[in-house]
């Protein structure tokens, strides 16, 4: 097909180069006849398939047609497996390859940098690491079956709020690395066919006009070679875009942008060889779909249930079980209260929301189980008690053993389009549980929401159970938890904080007069919890199981190595409880010591290992420079400090019983400059500075009575440390010349 | 004089005018002989004089004359009394006038962004108003005795590390509305005769070479007719100081920086005019100072001694008083416990150390009022508790009724020249309070500090009273406030955390690599913790009295303003314990809803009352614009925008009882421009944009079908307020060209 494109290139219009840069309507991109170039789809989304079924309308929300839908990004992430969201990958690869879909819109790998942002529940993590092995991941499955991905919204969009107009503003080292930490292993390790750009400024610029992003990061130094696809409607100046290497705005825009793309070329605007990269891209991507597109390919419906329901139960999380209440045994008498639990929420509103194959319910999959008391307890679309609802239920709690309330956040709650404005579950929900907890001590709460809440009425419940969004099976694989069918495994991607004010963000978020400012830096999620000792509800990393694990034997290969080398860090981790069950373990850095601000600690390794009772396994990790690193934004690339780092392993970022410390040498020298404004303490580190900077030291105090009291002595120590060669000339009342200052200076920098 | 200045200016050559842009030495200024122009003294510090006795050295820290010490800073602004400080000012200025001194090197007003900053003790408040207030009758009392002051150190100097080359990043209205707004009041109302600018880079740029702060904010905004002066070394280039308007360099440079401004005069790089304003300016304060100098002033030693006992009492607070063990009674068996009973930490190290003219202890003045047992307790010069004196103070422990122990930071743990890395108390007072308090169960203690700390050990004391540090009357006014001859009415000007992670600046202070970055940016204190809904171990304003106060009757004489306009704020405070008191009314205003991101609660007014028993007082505050108004970036100005506010009146930040809004109306207009990225929800506000704006989402979404599901509804509404023009343009498919959108624009913008 290269020779197709060359061909095609060396007879294209310049018309029909400006054409290929948007697409024909909503969902497909331009054809060029005359040269035999056909259309191709592209849709959405991250968790299953949206291919609208009818008309397209000018947001591509109408109706779709029917597709598996997996649990939303959130639970996805929650189950910490990378195998599992490979098998998702390529379940969604062979229904998009089914309904002729050349590009699966997705996945979404934004920060949740607050817990308000309406979209969290389609993104991952708080964690880059975490979310872009979840993304490469999903994305080597969908492509295995030769159907493109686009990894979005690139870069920086954490909000709906404004999100067309907002300018983000995130200093360099933030964005490489948290903000575009997310998409970059995915990008670089996996290859998504294509790369969307997000609808926000970034740091004053339009991301879909921004050559830094698109170019210089991204293709540069990422080494991308696909297609930049905008957000639909993210397109503010085409002809900036495509000099920036935007390369394909959707929706069509009717012609309105080739006619200026045309007059750009013609009035030496924009050079045409700009627009020949990007037509050769889209060229290539359409080229792709062609080589790949099946006719014949078919997918097994019930095969992608069940896999839906498997993925649902390791995505959940089990936040507490006191008095191991959970697993229920079917000889308890249990009651299930809750709008939730016959209506399920099981996915988020917005360019995700999927037509479902199948679509079960807790309720009904509960009572496979076994026989249980149902009563509705409130009404989903309401806020208000509903005091009959109420004392319904409560007459049922008094009756029964166990009380499986089913909870959580309703549709109107958290959507794409709009954040929320607080973390409150509805107050008929809150009142219901309170309520009935005061008629029966053992309250399990089962949750459906895309992202954390403020929990208020924690304290005297026994068990509460995070079964986020969970697709169609969602209903089944909760079914599956509540009776020990499986045994939860799922492990927070999110922190969840006691008060929303807590959270990084709090005071920023979401922002002002069409900007934000990012001004809690890279203390996003754990990393700010850590350093502000602010105690978080649940911490990232944290989930139960139905058994225990044993964390021992932590060891390295090496204690001191290069930062070119792989370090091997073994951990020995047993199931010490009398249930099969499923452990994730993970593996953080600590920079013991750093001349630049860096977090407490940094999540760069994970894996996820079942377990046999009393099975005890060996589990390996190989991690490298990237685990020990920061962006330094002097040299413009990572780098390792050389010194110790702490290598801290656990089943949660609160709890890392296992340590142990390795000494890094750095291989990249970084020359010291020294200044007239260098301190003197920085003097005295140099090799030649230090016997220098004594004396004049000495010349300087050696007059003074340091006497007069103790606090003398220090002051004086700690101002020379402090002092800087110019303030020390400063207060010399001339006895340190400039000749005197850049004859030592030209010393120090030799 | 005026005349004399111009008469020396026809006659100074260019080499004379160049020398006389920085000092002689270390203290005086250049005289010029041949034109008889002497030279004049200033002098060290805020609190107290510090006129060196002996030879000059290079930092001016050699033995200095006897003095009255006052309390520090920290103390004076805990009295919120602006009387008060007043009459300490005056004292201070007899005192300089005395031994000939023109200018004293104070009020130091730096925002305590940090609680770590080494120089809190000497600095007034995280809070400006408050800081201002302080400093404006600071200066008033000073200049009152023809003496000048130096207002100090501006701007952004927050911290001892890295202080002579720090850049300190700051955006503008954080610097306006916090850092600058402690200077401003003051300067503008007391009109100090210097202001002296910091050490560090403030935005990259040195202070002591920084225009827009020294000429434009600081003279073109406020109007400050006086000179500035640099903190003892803190010029960089002398020349680009003379073109920012830093007048007088010290100390002197032995004539190095004279040739470069006679060379950049005579090279043209600098104006002659620039120099003949610094020149002018240092004339002028020479001829103040000449005018004011009276050889014959004296002061009475015994009368300021008497008044630094009484400031010290006002200045002290009481945090916490369980069971009304304050103030003992005679009869009571006491102990006292603790070096620091004997050895009184009165003042903080560095440039404002005084030698005082007397010195009373706590241990001492306590024994007037009763018979006390003692034991040390601990080894102020060391770290570890010490067996022997614990066992010791014990044994007298068991033997008495109240045990008061005096503890708190040593010299080594505070001081000018560098930071706290922590807030804690030396290890062995932390254990000795804790072994006390097995022992007893009445323990009191008493601090000594200069800064708050982490209190661990607060829960089973009884009483806590925070006395900083209290000058050498200090000891005289803790006896004074424990037997209850003073009933204690000090309030805290900065907030104490329960740890120091929790503090506002955590993450970056003191920055790394040469820079820190004020990224809490407003919300320093009070606003951060409120922001953040952190509660602090003592919030800011807090403070307990001997008796207890009613607040009542709010009321404002109208409630609904003009921005112009000054409104009245009344409210009844009533003394309802039996106790003759004192109380501080805050006044604090709220923003109930705003365009830019604002604290929750901001002090804008207070008082000190003295009240009977019984006794009800009506106090009155008189508030008008800048109460209300933010610092607008746009328009360079303060600027209140139209709405409700409400203010707040209560005895600490945290407990503001009474509360009225009112309605401001403002008279600045800001004209709202539109754009193609405006949102939709911008221009629905408008009245001609509304029908228009209504009809385009109408023609865009009828087509679709918003029936699927519950969660539509709501993204689509809140899709369309978010929206730009551009983004619903370019979703058009080409429906909206950009003739129409122009056209529409047309219509708002006109």
């Amino acid at each position: 097909m290269i020779n197709k494109i060359q061909e095609i290139l060396a007879q294209i219009t310049l018309e029909e180069k400006a054409s290929l840069c948007s697409g024909l309507d909503f969902w497909t991109t331009q054809p060029v006849e005359r040269l035999g170039l056909p259309s191709i789809m592209v849709t959405d989304g991250p968790h299953g398939l949206r291919k609208q079924s009818g008309e397209s309308d000018h947001l591509g929300l109408n109706a779709s047609v029917p597709a598996t839908c997996f649990p939303s990004g959130v639970g996805l992430a929650s189950s910490w497996d990378r195998d599992l969201i490979e098998e998702v990958g390529v379940a969604l690869g062979k229904e998009a390859h089914t309904e002729n879909v050349a590009v699966l819109l997705g996945p979404a790998v934004n920060i949740k940098r607050s817990p308000l942002c309406g979209r969290n529940f389609e993104y991952f993590s708080e964690d880059p690491y975490l979310a872009s092995q979840i993304a490469k991941h999903h994305i080597l499955g969908v492509q295995s079956q030769g159907v493109g991905t686009s990894i979005k919204h690139f870069a920086a969009n954490n909000q709906e709020f404004k999100r067309f107009s907002v300018d983000t503003l995130v200093d360099e080292r933030t964005l490489r690395e948290i903000y575009y930490a997310s998409f970059e292993t995915a990008i670089k390790e996996a290859k998504p066919w294509t790369v969307m750009c997000a609808y926000n400024k970034l740091n004053g610029t339009y991301c879909s006009e921004h050559y830094n992003l698109l170019t210089e990061v991204l293709r540069d130094d990422w080494g991308f070679e696909g297609l930049v696809v905008s957000d639909w409607g993210a397109v503010n100046d085409r002809v900036e875009g495509i000099k920036a290497g935007m390369d394909l705005e959707m929706p069509g825009n009717g012609g309105l942008n080739d006619k200026k793309i045309v007059e750009a070329v013609k009035n030496g605007e924009l050079d045409e060889q700009d627009l020949d990269k990007v037509v050769t891209r889209v060229l290539r991507l359409v080229s792709r779909s062609i080589e790949n597109a099946d006719e014949t390919a078919t997918f097994d419906k019930e095969a992608h249930n069940d896999l839906a329901r498997k993925v649902a139960s390791e995505c959940m999380v089990l936040l507490k079980n006191e008095e191991k209440i959970l697993p229920l045994n079917k000889n308890q008498k249990v009651m299930v209260v809750g709008e939730l639990a016959q209506k399920a929420r099981y996915q988020g509103g917005g360019s995700s929301h999927i037509n479902p194959t199948f679509l079960n319910n807790a309720l009904e999959e509960i009572k496979k189980e076994a026989d249980v008391a149902f009563a509705l307890g409130y009404v989903l679309d309401e806020d208000a008690p509903n005091a009959d609802l109420e004392v319904e239920a409560v007459k049922l709690a008094l009756e029964n053993d166990v009380v499986v309330v089913f909870a959580g956040l309703p549709d109107r709650y958290e959507s794409e389009g709009y954040d929320r404005e607080h973390m409150d579950m509805p107050a008929n929900q809150i009142h219901l549980i309170e309520t009935l907890n005061k008629a029966n001590k053992n309250v399990v709460v089962v949750l459906s929401n895309g992202s954390p809440i403020e929990i208020s009425w924690l304290d005297n419940i026994k068990a509460v159970l995070e079964g986020y969004l969970g697709g169609q099976a969602g209903g089944g694989a909760i079914a599956d938890i509540l009776y020990g069918k499986v045994n939860p495994s799922g492990k927070l991607a999110e922190t969840f904080p006691v008060k929303l004010r807590h959270n990084p963000s709090a005071i920023n978020f979401p922002g002002k007069e069409d900007k934000v400012e990012y001004h809690e830096g890279l203390f996003v999620g754990y990393r700010y919890y850590d350093a502000k000792d602010i105690e978080p509800l649940f911490p990232f990393g944290y989930g139960l199981s139905y058994t225990t694990f044993k964390y021992t034997d932590i060891k390295v290969d090496k204690e001191e190595f290069e930062d070119t080398e792989e370090v091997k860090v073994t951990v020995k981790v047993k199931n010490v409880g009398d249930t099969v069950g499923k452990e994730i373990i993970q593996l953080y850095v600590r920079d013991i010591e750093a001349c630049v601000i860096r977090p407490e600690k940094e999540l760069k390794e994970f894996t996820k290992v079942e377990l046999q009772p009393g099975e005890e396994k060996e589990v390996e990790f190989i991690i490298s420079k990237r685990a020990f690193a920061y962006y330094n934004v002097d040299i413009k690339d990572w780098y390792v400090e050389t010194g110790e780092f702490e290598i801290l392993v656990g089943g949660s970022s609160s709890e890392l019983p296992l340590s142990i410390t390795v000494k890094v040498n750095s291989t990249v020298e970084i020359k010291k400059i020294f200044t007239v404004n260098s301190t003197m303490g920085a003097i005295m580190e140099h090799p030649v500075g230090s016997a220098i900077a004594q004396q004049m030291i000495q010349g300087f105090i050696g007059e003074m009575d340091l006497s007069q009291d103790d606090s003398m002595g220090n002051m004086m120590e700690n101002m020379m440390e402090n002092i800087t060669l110019r303030g020390l000339a400063a207060l010399s009342g001339g006895a340190f010349t400039d000749e005197m200052i850049q004859g030592l200076l030209m010393q120090l920098n030799d």
